[in-house]
């Protein structure tokens, strides 16, 4: 039985006035630059020079708006609203317009004919808003632009918000995409006792751009199979008649409503058997630009993709079209929804909920109002010993520093703080979070699986789309976490990443949009130690789209090391509106910094590691600076200049780390840049600097441009060489192996004693010797400790050789 | 009434038995380092020392394959086979093995028990193979590794291919992924009249890495729905008891075999009533490493998620484990299988096709095999006549170009040639394509469709992924194509991009590989001209993906106008083993060269443009160089040295025009690389040299690092800033418009005249002016004709000032 009344004949004539008022308003942003409530005959000048817009979906996406907002003055539910279709920004504009919440983010658009004007004004045009629902949007945590995320965005919201509602509504141009599709199934990840509920609603109104859908063609037991296939039970509403439509539309509503709150009391009464509920869903088919202009010019246009933009055209000069429009916007009876001061009358004004509950005004969908400091225990917890005579001694896998972080701040912060990954949380060494949550999993547990239960709040799913987008929907709606991904398959979602820098970047211009957590990212299983997995595995390209982001919210850091990645958590969990992207391997790896110098240095972002090279600071200049960013290569860079300053202890290194990497651009370019005083200091101003990183070299170049004497800065790093192969293989491959930088060191010093042939040659030596090796291999298998990183050449400098000295002290990676 | 006769017994003991064999080699290559037909007891040494691999999927893949060879030998079906599961590639190497091409492609894996070591040892091992199905085994078309394409790489090969049949294995783990859920929909764009068919096998084995998946878990009916729900007649194949399993499978694959060949005999007969058929697919559930080892140390290892990598471990010190690691070899009584030559037996042999019906065989799956060159009309019928008087004075929409050059290669190359595009054909201005073909579309049609029906050709999804991957997917077997995307959007499918990069690269070092057509990618709807769509359509990221594939395969074109599009296209269509990027937007351009001067420019990649600039050339250098890379910046540049040399003709200007990118690469960091006297004549080796770039800044400084003095170039490019604006502002916000280049040209030449103090300040006055439009239009909104590029200084050019000369000639944007 329907916890929501039916639609009374008041209650019809209400929601019709709000509904219409809103498609008059939307029909006035697409096309009006004046007279805005007809009181005049419309003229050519009132039109505006450029029609930009998307009618078609709009009316649709008021309608069901129009009827959220009852049902919430019924049930005093917080609903936040997710537009999938790309362009229905005007109907999302106009609803906030209706409902007060635009005038309160925008007091230039005030509630009368000048705010009406300026409200139609600024639609698509220059310095105004765009056509999607977006940022600029009250009420909304959707980007309408590119087309996937609306289901997940839904999902990532009312995870742990059990009294969120998040009403997504589909288009059936989204329907289509990858990401879309596969986010249906987030039901299978949502728990009814402690998560909130999402209601999606597919709009089939027939047409994309040029062209009908698929779901809006497919013979309608199909479209019933699909989503009973994913679990729901498809509620289906359908037409165009008015007001009966209305009655429709109510009803299934609450219908879905009320299921929606059975399935949640019982399962928060205890009277759920723990298998996952089928959800209702709604598909709505309804006229692409329902209630526009039927025909125009002999063709049918209500109703297919020819409503997508602008029906009509060339009312700037044509008296006739001019009046069809006249006609149209007439059809809503504005004289009925606005008064003569261009304030709402009481009919339309009747049908907004009030206050925080106004889902234009839901702090949900501002989510920085609700926003929580992480508890963040403090980081001495977590240290790995590292004194000067241990460092680049032992190996630790470095991310289980991560896991335990985030194990406590899952203990600590039971419904602020998610981890998302595909399936990958073990594997990338942080499955330490297991211990105090399970992976969450609403369909048939077996009694062989394990850390998985339908309360579990870890989230795993083979998705990076479903990864990042319910990260995206729990970020914007106040929470944190992270998304943990393999590095190549960071691109996998890439385009997300961009567009949630986009997101926060015009954020930051908005005074009403308090800030949110951040985005995290970890990309773990880098390009350099997927050896075995081969060269599909193998692509630090992530980093280069978040270098590309805007410069006030890209952050990128390159942990070498335990602590340091301890330190990079904490300034990621608690900063605000950035990509933070972290890249670090999940494999054991050498330690270099104790607790307390890596808060220094991550403090920084950067340093000179004086015990790794071997000048004397403050004295003469070195004769080459060694600088490295990434875990691996600064273990092969460390390896070089021990074996160079053993060898020739007379040639004088500066080692530079650099953690914070966005700290080498100049501070006219980015807001993390060093000072041109700091960058000397770092990197004299004319040393030859030789550049071991993590990622394509080429980035280096692009960030020291504009350096003094960049010119000298010569960078090593991943060039697309791999394979199926031994770690140390893949860093000679791309040339960046302890002996490549041995041999690089010497030709681009300023000074090279004696013996530095001597060392040149025995560095090809090495890397001829393990050329053989991987060539030979197949006939004689080596041990499993010659195949790890760098001990390849330990056996010649244990003794000493006619060309080479003996190092003073075992090498690192022993 | 099935047209493949039942299982006899006799076939039934061969397809087992080549089942076991390939079982049986796939643990080898797991486990063994030597002793490779068991001829003594296994001993520690006989163990690899590393390893690595995945045991779970492998046994499903085999059991398939060993029932689709019974099928092809009774049919002379041509198959190809795309696993799905990203690491079923041991069970794919041994097919090829056991059909003997392997042995064909690599002749050192002979076909003896030396060869069968090989094998074992270079399974992902340093220098040997991964894991996955990839470029190096024999009849693959697809990398296991990125999981999500199986099913859209498959449709991609059987389209055009009526004779041709894709069995794609999806895992349930791959069928998770958003991708792989958007790609079912693809039997709704198959013709079976004129395309061949897709099988997919969904392998359900219940788990991924470390859990179960969604599909596994679900109850049956759902499963069932959901792909009734996609269209398809789903056959289930449930259990793990031998050898009923053997004659069920092949009675589904019969099933499903008939109704795929009556549904193409129908369509192909005249019987067919031109409606979406009802294709078949399988749903094999079978226990992850069946026929492996049950029950490891007390815990249940087949059937469960700990059988996906390698279920016994410390077989090289405990004996008891290497006795359990013999017991599961010898399970499959290898002494059937292989001759004491290591050879296999006749029973083995029998289950194989023959020649090129052998599906690792198959040359559809080696598809340069099969490549045509594509028909091409001479580019002189595209050309858009440019004359030195004319240059830089009219506006052409130049994708309308490529659509004419598309159209005439559809209609000469019927079934060699698709585009494939996010319903963006018509609004990308290539729509000419349409006037000789319908969109593909296999859903209801009705009356007011346009351009769509079932037997079209052109490719229109709102999804990139699906259309990247058909085309990924017709490029491998051979045939040409076109992906057609937004630019902001071409970041979607930027992992695609990626990895059709590196399938390329590593099919480059194989010399059994036929090169393929390349995969093109048109990038319209740019950035620079996304005013009105907003900041989520600006994003010119996917040039610096392509930037960073490796060097004998990334290609990145800048063409400036129709002409330069047109030779360009004839470049990228006639090319193999590329990944070809065109960047050209598609709003009415400026054309500055003829078809000839086109063809030399582009031919070269570069070139001065000794009527853009203001030098003599051959006379002494330059005060500076004007760069450009993309089309809207050069119009800026163009019409900034325009002003320059109209009011400061004493300053000599050099304007250079760079349209294959990477020629400004050294040729040691790319082939397409200038030399470096080329690079001096082109630039100097001195001049500063101010570059107006298509992309983000930074890529041009990356491009020419290490180039003579390249501190002295300074690139202007997009920053990410951006929103819903005119065309002119989006390059003001972006430091890249005319009068911003003015400023630049004055700052940074060698020499500057009296005048260029007051050009600076009427360049400065210029950007203030739009400051002040942009911020006061809302109350004023100007007249189209003012929102377009550049027309908004003109007024002001128009007459003379006190501080400004009149331009000898009208400024090229009028």
């Amino acid at each position: 039985m329907s916890i929501v009344p039916q639609l009374t004949l008041e209650e019809l004539n209400q929601v019709d006035a709000w509904w219409r008022a809103n498609n008059y308003l939307t029909v006035g942003q697409i096309y009006l630059k004046s007279n805005p409530l007809l009181e005049r005959p419309l003229e050519f000048d009132d039109i505006k020079p450029r029609l930009l817009g998307h009618w078609g979906t709009s009316p649709g996406l008021a309608f069901i708006y129009a009827h959220l907002n009852r049902l919430v003055k019924h049930t005093d539910q917080d609903i936040i609203y997710i537009t999938g279709p790309g362009h229905g920004g005007p109907a999302l504009v106009s609803a906030s317009y209706l409902e007060g919440t635009y005038t309160e983010c925008f007091p230039k658009v005030t509630k009368d004919t000048a705010g009406l004007t300026k409200l139609f004004r600024q639609f698509s045009a220059p310095g105004g808003i765009p056509s999607h629902a977006s940022v600029t949007t009250p009420g909304s945590i959707h980007e309408g632009g590119e087309l996937g995320y609306a289901l997940s965005h839904a999902f990532g919201a009312v995870f742990d918000n059990p009294d969120l509602i998040a009403v997504s509504v589909v288009g059936d141009g989204e329907a289509e995409t990858g990401p879309l599709e596969g986010s249906w199934k987030s039901i299978s990840f949502l728990n009814p006792e402690h998560d909130g509920a999402v209601l999606p609603i597919l709009h089939l109104n027939g047409g994309k751009i040029a062209s009908p859908t698929v779901l809006s063609r497919k013979p309608q037991h199909e479209v019933e199979a699909y989503f009973r296939g994913h679990g729901y039970e498809p509620i289906f509403v359908e037409g165009n008649e008015l007001p009966w439509m209305h009655e429709r539309f109510s009803d299934a509503l609450a219908d879905a409503y009320t299921r929606i709150r059975e399935i949640q009391d019982a399962a928060r009464n205890g009277d759920w058997d723990g298998t996952r509920p089928v959800w209702p869903m709604i598909v709505l088919r309804t006229p692409k630009g329902w209630t526009g202009p039927h025909l125009v010019n002999g063709k049918v246009y209500e109703g297919t993709w020819r409503a997508h933009q602008v029906p009509l055209s060339g009312m700037k000069t044509d008296e006739k079209q001019l009046r069809l429009l006249e006609n149209w916007m007439r059809s809503y009876r504005p004289e009925e929804l606005f008064n003569a001061d261009g304030t709402i009358t009481d009919i339309v004004a009747a049908n907004n909920p009030s206050g925080e509950k106004r889902i234009s005004g839901n702090p949900h969908a501002n989510g920085g109002l609700l926003t929580k400091d992480l508890v963040l225990r403090d980081l001495d917890n977590y240290a790995v010993e590292v004194t000067p005579e241990t460092r680049a001694t032992k190996r630790v896998e470095s991310t289980r520093t991560l896991g335990a972080i985030m194990r406590d701040i899952y203990e600590d912060n039971p419904t602020n703080f998610r981890l998302f990954c595909p399936d990958e949380t073990n594997s990338n060494r942080i499955g330490a979070v297991l211990e105090v949550s399970d992976r969450a999993f609403m369909e048939r547990t077996d009694l062989i699986d394990e850390k998985l239960s339908n309360s579990g709040r870890v989230m795993e799913v083979l998705s990076e789309h479903n990864s990042h987008g319910w990260l995206d929907g729990y970020n914007l709606t106040g929470r944190h976490g992270l998304f943990a991904s393999y590095e190549a398959f960071g691109m996998v979602s890439a385009s997300m990443t961009m567009q949630a820098g986009k997101w926060f970047q015009e954020a930051n211009h908005l005074d009403w949009r308090a800030k949110t957590p951040s985005l995290n990212i970890l990309l773990s299983s880098t390009c350099w130690r997927n050896d075995h997995n081969g060269f599909s595995h193998q692509a630090p390209e992530l980093l280069n789209v978040v270098l590309n982001t805007n410069r006030d919210v890209a952050r990128i850091y390159l942990p070498v090391d335990a602590n340091t990645l301890a330190v990079t958590a904490e300034k990621i969990f608690s900063d605000r509106n950035k990509v933070n992207l972290v890249i670090q391997d999940k494999q054991p790896q050498m330690q270099y910094l104790s607790m307390d110098e890596a808060k220094e240095h991550v403090g920084r972002g950067y340093g000179i590691w004086e015990w790794a090279g071997s000048e004397n600071l403050g004295e003469d200049k070195p004769h080459i600076v060694v600088a490295t960013a990434g875990d691996v290569v600064t273990m092969e860079a460390v390896a070089a200049v021990e074996i160079v300053k053993t060898v020739l202890p007379e040639l004088k290194i500066r080692f530079v780390n650099v953690v914070d990497l966005l700290t080498l651009y100049r501070p006219k370019d980015h807001p993390r840049g060093m000072s041109e005083s700091d960058f000397t200091e770092l990197f004299t101003d004319d040393v030859d600097v030789l550049f071991a990183f993590h990622g394509y070299a080429g980035t280096i170049h692009q960030l020291v441009h504009g350096r003094p004497d960049a010119d000298r800065f010569r960078a090593r790093g991943f060039k697309e060489e791999g394979t199926t192969t031994t770690p140390f293989d893949m860093v000679v491959r791309n040339e960046v192996s302890r002996y490549h930088l041995v041999m690089d060191i010497l030709n681009n010093a300023s000074f090279v004693p004696e013996n530095g042939i001597k060392l040149y040659h025995w560095a090809e030596r090495q890397l001829a010797r393990h050329e053989a090796y991987i060539v030979e291999h197949l006939e004689d298998l080596p041990e499993v400790r010659d195949w790890e990183l760098g001990s390849f050449e330990t056996p010649d400098f244990s003794r000493p050789t006619s060309d080479t000295h003996v190092p003073r002290k075992p090498l690192p990676e022993r």
